[in-house]
């Protein structure tokens, strides 16, 4: 296959860890980034991530992808633990996901119990649920935090999990495989969803919608167009977007 | 005529609930379409709509056109009514009007008192105004809600009508012929215009003015200017816009 | 003089009340105008306005040229008082401002003592100060309102005068002349300029400033650079701007 | 209809000789018009005509609108004719083609042979023909010429003719009034299209080819695309162009 | 897989005679066309094909699509053969080759000989060498004429053959699939290369060269760079070019 | 080098206080700027300063480069202090910064404590706290105004100092020298950065984020990234922004 | 006036001599011009005039501003003679003309007769008219030179004038004051023109033609046309063109 | 330095030969490419070079960078030599200049003298001098070729040599260092500047002029402005251009 030979060897979602911040031949041209910043989306490359130390967090640093003074109802960041490090928690009413790229990473809840998450696996925590993210070396993780939509008579249940333990979904007139990692009961008020595309594949729909997109392309290569333009993404964020989309992967 | 022969043996309106979604010739070209996405107006063409269940609503499917999230001060939608299916109500202290596009409805209000609405009729419901939308088969609804401005002395009464009950009004200055579906008593902060083009005939006025607008295009195609550039529409939906336009129908 | 033979033996400000809408060889191309409506300024020539009643004033039609709902912290609309028309009130505590482009108006105040104002007259009304504007005959003014912003110790009190009456002010660095139709007391926490520029003058300074300007050409013609490009104006509005600009006038 | 009030009482082809040069509210904002001029189009309205005397013809003054200086393989002028004026030959080997657009003109061929032409008629010269065009009174003209492109055995006739006795052609797949002004022999190696379009009718074809046309509105107004962007056109002339166009008249 | 559907029962290379020239949804939107028709490059899509007569072909009606008249080195038009058809000659010196798309054409030479050639086969013919291309029933050829480059001991031979007969040949650093109709000797001015893209395949090179293209797309869909735009393509002709062109089929 | 010749004999950022405002060459060209005003960034050049009295200062005139009305979260301008000048207080629960780029300042405090301070010396007041800044002849100072964000138990402290006391911190990946000249304690909701570059030295990190900066070019010239597009900068301004950006200095 | 203080004291001409190439304040911006090439028009400032030995000429250096390989159809060249410099001759049957900007010249003919020329004179010289130009001192010239169009029975004849002595002639529809430099009997193949503009005067009509330009601007400031864009001038050169264009000076 | 790091233990010229065509990150990013390809200009990066064989050389293949069919009046491009390659003559009346980038080619002239070049010397053909250019391993130069103009009395010699046996020049009025390979005697039609910029450094002159450049970047990395954009390189080559254009280097 065209995209076999990279990735053979490595271990999963690790280009999202190792991106080509600094490419020899690119590096050092003042100015040149593949990075967009529009009014309804932003693609965000590798080199133009800023890291610094996350508040309350120990020993971490994280890069804001996407942030309400952006114009988004959420936020998402990459947040990179190194040893001995411990997360702080997110502000009051806000529920949090987060997603592990790469290393092992302790969950430990108020009662003291602890869980270890791998590379694939994620965790949700409702609004003002107590927890701690712990590891002993560096791990890489995105998170995804946003103030909670309460509606009455439903509760959100914390929630650890992995990818491949989610069924694929019927995705009518479209061909890729879509996995949700939340119930889509009215408890939450978003989800995440994994997209497979094989090569060729795309979203039939152009979609033009209210909704708000967080991406982070975990493996592959593709196109994608984003307002009116064109892009060509390969580890990459993206920031929020409410404008038409369609994604041709990889 | 030029625009005789496609319209002449479907029943009304036939192409809004039948757009082009999927022409043979244009559906796998990965993220070609029509729809645009602006600061002050969005086109969003029927290859664009993201239906999606209706929260409340029973066996009903959605596509917002229009949304607060985007801009405006109401929200404009397309509700496919499945068999046996049931609306929801809209929110506290919110209007709403619906317009039959295909099949027929039943409307009920609290009293139990119920009506049939077919193709070409229309319903206004005040805010908290309690009622109900059913269908026993396939139906499909354009729905416009918004946030009641509500002004001393002033109450607006509940209307059922149809299209070609209304009268023709002056338009000075103007060719086209319009109609108003609403009173034009201060009870009511908002009214739709029923507004038909002969070959050739247009605005002549380039409007930029503060209101926003939703607009469907019910029959025919043609040219709309809207802010600095030209569409070319046929079935098409518009999201709001308070910026210069002026159409050309058909 | 390039400029003398249009304006000779017209009445002072004819051009704004006899705008060019409707220029035989333009008035039926389809959406053809001068108009641009863009982020921080609007241009909204003759062709684009909208006329319709004003709410609360007696047969009086407005049209609405500068809108918070555009941005702008004020509003700027013409009105055309037809015969027997009478003024309504500003909201609460809003400040009214008054210039007469055609015609004569009556200005009455809550103890009944009334004045008459012919164009280039002006009055300002402070929030809350109750006044009615008549007309026996057509008349044309152009209005601007804003909610006041208080300051301890400052009442502005109303005002009724002409700019011919007003001195000419220094302008240091420039050449155009300027007067103030409002004293610049911290009482008034707006003023209204009237500048003339001499074939060939134009302003030195090109500004950008965070202050928002409504523009109406009053006579004459010339170019201005709204932003990044560059207007060809005669008779025309402008909408709010907070943008680079700079006059060339006629 | 929507354009019958203007032409009601004028002379046939009355706008293309009365143009709309100096518009009272536009003639004097230095740098206004409509025209453009691109790689393989050019759009000039009446303000850009530059008149110049007419080499080798007598009391003429001429406007070129198209000129091989421009990229194209022909010219196209418009000749204002005063008082006894004569015209010239064209160069050598130059075949040439004329239309009257107001006036009478008076033609002469080497035999001494005359004939009136008035406005509608036309009249075609193979190259090397020798003739005279004369007027005792203001008359104008439209010119196209091209260096002939002989075929062995072929050779074109001079011809005097009006359109109103040419016959309607077919065009399938299009709906527009079709009349040819020259014989579609291989003698002949350009030709003239006379379209109608009644109100709302347009090109059905969006044609993209390597011929090239010179084109005068007669009469209506309308929207035409050529290359990328929609022109609104009334009384203008049109470049050279071989990128795609579609018209819509009027 | 995605392409499937369409394909399944139908003749080979049948869209590229069965383009979706007038579907029925966008044929009457004036001026809507996916041509794009620029400085080094043309992409020319079904809509905007203008047939007419093909000169000393006897019925048959060609449609050309690279002309030298918009810069390039060569011709490359459609040719529809209707009942009893005939084609005329090359003009002298000029080589043609030709390529079956639709029917069955019979080749005659000089000596009275005379091949069926069906789908997918294809013919070259020396400069100067006589032929005749006939048809009993309607058949579609695309046809490539170019002023033969010659050098010095070296003569073209002509030929008669077919797609399915030609070898796979090495593309070092890409993935596609290449076919050559033409011998690679020097004794040949040009070549066709006939190129397979799996889903998701692409080449890998970006290229810019000076050489030029005429390409038609015989199956599948896909994007393609031209310039500095992306372009979305099914059935479609392109234009000549000479600027970076990538694709990525289907 | 190549800078050294025009700042050898000027006093430490004199060029900021003596920009070229009137270039003989340019100032009388009506509307050309460098200033560019764009949704995320502005880039305000000498010749766009717009300066008024400040209110509640005595003496003296100010120019807001960045106000909220622009999008950011705070104020910068440039004041200038006339003989026997004297400060106004910021608003309530407001912090101030404040630098010297020309003259000599004298700070005092609610005890009635002062300082002189120089060019490159600067102060900082927590919000609420009670000072005055006079000069007896003309000084410049550039002033950030923000509304302090406080965090339970952290309480910034006033400050005085100057750059040269401040040492050199750690830039990992980049090359450039950097002071901070606020602590990077918690009590301080914002800092100030003293970057210096040598010729040839540029940001490696191409930044998109959501904090906003002030910028004012001390000395040097060079060529910095903002959003899209590449401006030249000299003595200039910037406005806020939350783009990409990626400087080189000089 | 507007434009009375820079030019008091200097000799005519005296900016296009002393242009100011390197301000200060921008001379080390890298990249920063005023300068535009496009398609069918250059607007060349004097910081991108590039200066080189003029081949033929003595102790010369030239600049050239227009240039065949730009697509004009004639030269124009900048000058600048140095002590004891002396012209060479133009390519055999090319026509030439000569204007002084500074300094004085010597004109010697093939007979050895001499005439002086200073500031605002000229001369002209038909083709292989054999002639020399000689300073003492420093001096320059504007040249123009053009492969000569003969027509039978007109000979042009050397001249030496200068332009205070031409009659001021009739600008039928304008405004400006015009002078010819060179006679207008058909013997001349072009022809150079003194236009003089008060401030605020402007071209009434926006020329599009197929004739070409070359423009020096002699004195003052203002704004110019070219294309589709507005250019802002004071010393500056202009290359050919034949586009649109108005200008408004100064 | 800033650019130490990476050339320090690699050959000269190392990186031309070594591009960085096929960075992991970038290569299978269907489409994306820094390539611009324009009208007078075109920036030609690695990844869009297209090799094939060159006529008549042996077992060299080549990729053309610039080229007459671009609009250039020489060509220019990159030869890479196998093991026991050998070239072939360039065209009647043709001159060439090599310059080695890697390895080391064997020259012999037409009396069998051959002499050995390494990297960084070169070497110049007059037209229609006989010679070989052979290598026994790899090696890559890169090749000029241009028509020659010849002068009456001037005939250029061939040449071998190096550039660091070439004087300094004197640069006025810039700061870059500048060597000239060929000697500047009006034999030799054309001129090779090797230009050595320092960090920071930059060209003063922006250049508008109808010479045509080819650049080819040896070292370094930085900015370039080509027309009207800023473009960024690191190795790649130029096309040809006569527009404006400005270096800082590197
Ligand atoms: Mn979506
Ligand atoms: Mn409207
Ligand atoms: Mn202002
Ligand atoms: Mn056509
Ligand atoms: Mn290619
Ligand atoms: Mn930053
Ligand atoms: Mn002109
Ligand atoms: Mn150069």
């Amino acid at each position: 296959s065209v995209l076999s030979t990279e990735s053979e060897s490595k271990p999963l979602y690790w280009k999202v860890d190792n991106p080509t911040l600094s490419p020899r031949h690119l590096q050092d041209l003042p100015g040149f980034t593949r990075s967009v910043y529009k009014r309804d989306y932003a693609l965000i490359t590798p080199e133009s991530h800023v890291y610094g130390p996350l508040p309350d967090w120990i020993d971490t640093s994280g890069a804001y992808l996407i942030s309400p003074e952006m114009g988004s109802q959420f936020v998402m960041y990459l947040a990179k633990l190194k040893e001995n490090s411990r997360s702080g928690l997110p502000l009051h009413d806000v529920e949090r996901f987060i997603f592990v790229l790469q290393g092992v990473i302790t969950l430990t809840n108020a009662a003291g119990v602890s869980q270890l998450l791998k590379v694939d696996s994620y965790a949700y925590f409702p609004p003002n649920f107590e927890h701690s993210i712990e590891s002993d070396a560096s791990a890489t993780i995105v998170v995804f935090e946003r103030r909670y939509a309460p509606l009455p008579n439903h509760v959100p249940e914390p929630l650890v999990n992995s990818t491949d333990k989610q069924p694929l979904l019927e995705t009518p007139g479209e061909i890729f495989e879509l996995r949700k990692l939340l119930p889509t009961s009215l408890a939450y008020d978003f989800n995440i969803h994994i997209m497979d595309f094989q090569p060729g594949e795309y979203l039939n729909v152009k979609e033009v919608h209210y909704n708000q997109h967080g991406l982070l392309l975990l493996e592959g290569k593709g196109i994608y167009r984003l307002g009116d333009s064109t892009q060509f993404r390969r580890v990459m964020s993206f920031g929020w977007h409410h404008s038409s989309h369609n994604g041709m992967l990889p």
